[in-house]
């Protein structure tokens, strides 16, 4: 007689198989594995303690409102903080449901207006500059906002949603170029140095999908559309590639990162050492950089301000 | 009007477009552009010079028919040489098609029998080792064969040959695995060193469908059955992913790999060189081993032997 298959920890039927764990699990147990799992990670890598502030970064995707969700849970000083892009409707959809989740979840929310701020949009500023890689601009503006945001509410910590599919797309293209700064950078900690914030990724090592069970699960709204201005064909390459990878061998991404982090990140942290990068504060926003005059982000808005007098 | 596509040097109809160069080839100017191509790396990587006696080794593939044949048009001393596995009806078919080119290119071939020189197969060693992976096993078998008759013909360099793809796949498997050791020796040379003969690779940058068609315009036959014990499935997945990059990045892997040899591979070596393996000639058979008494060639024959007389 075929067995039933049912929760590992009770007798409810499962919401959910986690193929490389060989797990079976119902939605609250599901949901209590994923708090716990994210828990572990935050203490092994010495991510933050319950006495720390923390800046999370949500753009109201699955990725960081399950991360809100999460810290939440665990009882963490969480500071949901909000960065609205001026992008179409876009931003306007992601604000909207990134409010109704801080809402839900009975949280502040911090929202700083790119336009209202800067006096530019991204839109603006990257036109300003004829330059057509939006995205690299965009996240360029967003680190340092970041950064800005992070001093002003006098936070210890920035988190960040990224997930493992991210990490590991990111490692891979590292890799393939063999990117030995980014190699030696990368990881789900960055600690605090030269005037930067401390910054982690406390779902490093979760799968997307999960994350899209969990925001599931846990009924909280998120936005599914992409930026539409979004593009990354590459990307979309390595994506296939990667998932490929992790159907044919489960576990395979989870141990190529860990094992990245493990073994050779330390490898490249130390051949880098040699020729550390000196940063000074920026002479106008104070904003650490390697540039010899102002801050990337300063130069950006310079050059907005005289294409707009002109 | 449509305008006809010639081969780059000349008014005859190309025989093949070689998408990452963006060159069309008549048969002939492929022929001469692939030998001055590996002309070329064997200079840049100062494999060996026409002074040196090369061994060439040959199981009767498309790569090392290619090998032979290349070198014998670039006028090198070499000295064919083939391991007579004993597997079934391949190793028969290879060493028919072997001789058949070496009659064809006026050229000597040496042989070396397995079964007749080590007393037993491939296949009665790995029985009496009870192991399964028949592949490692005979790995481990050809090198250390490779060495005794580089010694024995006292030739300079050892050259076999490994094509783009059988290197990125391996340095595709190193990095997926991060293992440091094989990525600090993986390359076109493998230097003389501890009593190892020079090693090269002199296929290295070509794709291993470029040699496919340099063997049939060279009209040279070559085995095209593989190993009947050869498995793979991990192999086959990685194989994949990489033929895709390939085929949406013209010239991905080529980079790959030049980019790895040029940023990566010094650092890793670097690094192992601080914990470098000392190696000790076997009390047997001499050859360079890091085990602790005999090598691992000598401790196989011995199990063998010793199963064989129970």
């Amino acid at each position: 007689m075929a067995k039933l298959i049912r929760c590992k920890f009770c007798k409810n039927f499962p919401y959910i198989f986690l193929k490389e764990y060989r797990l079976y699990l119902c939605k609250e147990h599901f949901i209590s594995w994923i708090e716990n799992y994210v828990y572990e990670a935050i203490k092994e890598y010495k991510m933050f303690s319950h006495k720390d502030k923390i800046l999370v970064c949500v753009s109201g995707g699955k990725d960081s409102i399950a991360l809100v969700s999460i810290l939440n849970s665990l009882g963490y000083k969480i500071y949901p903080f909000f960065i609205d892009l001026g992008i179409k409707n876009f931003s306007k959809t992601s604000l909207k449901v990134v409010y109704k989740v801080c809402q839900i979840l009975n949280l502040p929310l911090y929202i700083y207006d790119i336009k209202g701020c800067l006096s530019y949009s991204i839109k603006e500023i990257s036109k300003a500059l004829k330059r057509s890689e939006f995205c690299s601009i965009c996240g360029t503006l967003k680190r340092y906002i970041m950064e800005i945001a992070a001093r002003y509410f006098k936070v210890d910590v920035i988190a960040t949603g990224h997930n493992l599919n991210d990490e590991t797309e990111n490692l891979f293209l590292n890799v393939l170029n063999w990117k030995i700064t980014y190699l030696a950078r990368q990881g789900p900690v960055l600690k605090e140095e030269k005037g930067f914030k401390k910054k982690v990724k406390p779902l490093f090592k979760l799968r997307e999908k999960y994350l899209y069970f969990y925001v599931k699960a846990k009924n909280l709204p998120f936005v599914e559309e992409k930026c539409p201005y979004s593009k990354g064909a590459t990307r979309y390459i390595y994506r296939k590639v990667l998932n490929f990878l992790e159907e044919n061998m489960p576990g395979c991404l989870l141990r190529f990162y860990l094992e990245f982090l493990r073994k050779a990140k330390p490898i490249f942290e130390k051949a880098l050492d040699q020729e550390s990068q000196k940063l000074h504060p920026c002479p106008k926003c104070f904003y650490p950089t390697s540039r010899k005059d102002k801050c990337l982000v300063c130069s950006y808005l310079e050059k907005t301000q005289k294409r707009f007098k002109n």
